[in-house]
């Protein structure tokens, strides 16, 4: 750890936080139901998700203007649908309520309890590419007790952009070291690291199923390299050990 | 009330939800005792406290760009202790620890209660003049639930500029009767009321001491006319009365 003090602990979300695979996947096998039908929902979950950095891309390279995810959501989800034959046909409402699954995903088990063990000492919150109406609903519904939510519409930028981790740090008016991430993607806690930040990796080998193949480790000395959000409470505090 | 469903109440913070002049009062005696003096304390917070708004007013009228809080409370103090003569020679760190206090005011007794019984069926905030910063300290010192803060300095408008309320609205994804003001001043929620926000008056016949004589009450037909925020709670969700 870095001799500067820590007192802001930021989150990734989507994966770190909540379990967005599973919730994905579920939201689709809920539209498929509607219809009487069956998919391969954690595959075109999988389908989804792989759409979701090139199109935050085009964006941080300065082609396309901020939009927030929701819109991207639903542009990425045409051309899901345009790829795979579905065996029905998709309506509004169903499109509605799969761009809108992406608002309540759940937590992993730990991370409400863990959450709750930061807060007594640390200002936490999401370092998310949500933007804060998102992510104000991801905390209500999962029950993620955030001290605020400054998501990237209020910054303005996608992660690996720098402005996505610095922002944040000056709306808390703290220095960038000040500041921690905790994600469980190597490439997130490289950028935060490389702008300054503390980094915490927190391991989901779950993230994409069972036959997970990449972040399975901490792949540099960050900071802190936890099993999960309860145990990283305890590394940042270990007076409270279970 | 309308007929559209209230779904973020938000709330004035000075006055409404904490108590800034007995905080204030509180601070200068800190400074004086420092001093081994003593000080007109509460005249002291009053006489700072009549230069805020004026100090907004010329950033919302265009004269000065967005200036956050800390800026004007300080500036402010400067003209404060220019104009009463101070039986000693403030320091450099009085100035800072005054500036501060306003970050560290105590809530209200019924503040706290009331805003968890409230956060159980709406997504609650501030919406202060205050920045984020100075809002966030004030939540963890004062315990204050938020579920998110947007301070003034994310939405760069200070009340009752409408972009201040019209803003947070918009970064909530809802519509401006969808959000309700609580506060304990008739001109903020007029200037609400104006932006198509739903309004709640919050008596606090005490924020300016025992012989206050503005704000005793409601001086319009506001959606809703509460005594305190745990009334409050109880007038928006009659079941949990007490």
């Amino acid at each position: 750890m870095t001799a500067t003090t820590v007192r802001a602990v930021l989150f990734d979300t989507f994966g770190t936080v909540v379990d967005w695979r599973s919730g994905i996947a579920s939201a689709f096998d809920t539209v498929a139901a509607r219809h009487s039908s069956r998919l391969d929902s954690v595959h075109l979950a999988d389908a989804w998700r792989r759409r979701y950095a090139p199109s935050m891309q085009r964006i941080t390279s300065g082609d396309r203007p901020y939009t927030d995810l929701d819109t991207l959501h639903r542009e990425n989800l045409t051309s899901v649908l345009a790829e795979f034959e579905l065996p029905f046909e998709t309506s509004e409402a169903d499109v509605y309520d799969l761009v809108h699954a992406w608002h309540e995903l759940a937590p992993w088990p730990d991370s409400v309890p863990g959450l709750h063990a930061l807060k007594a000492q640390y200002t936490i919150g999401p370092l998310s590419n949500g933007h804060t109406a998102l992510l104000l609903e991801m905390a209500k519904s999962a029950g993620l007790p955030w001290d605020l939510i400054i998501g990237s519409d209020l910054t303005q930028a996608y992660k690996p952009d720098p402005a996505a981790y610095l922002r944040p740090a000056a709306i808390l008016g703290l220095a960038p070291a000040e500041v921690m991430l905790v994600a469980a993607h190597n490439d997130d806690l490289r950028a935060a690291r490389d702008s300054g930040l503390a980094t915490a990796f927190v391991a989901r080998p779950l993230e994409h199923g069972s036959d997970q193949s990449i972040d399975l480790e901490a792949e540099s000395d960050w900071d802190v390299v936890a099993d999960d959000i309860v145990h990283l409470a305890e590394l940042l505090h270990p007076r409270l050990a279970r």
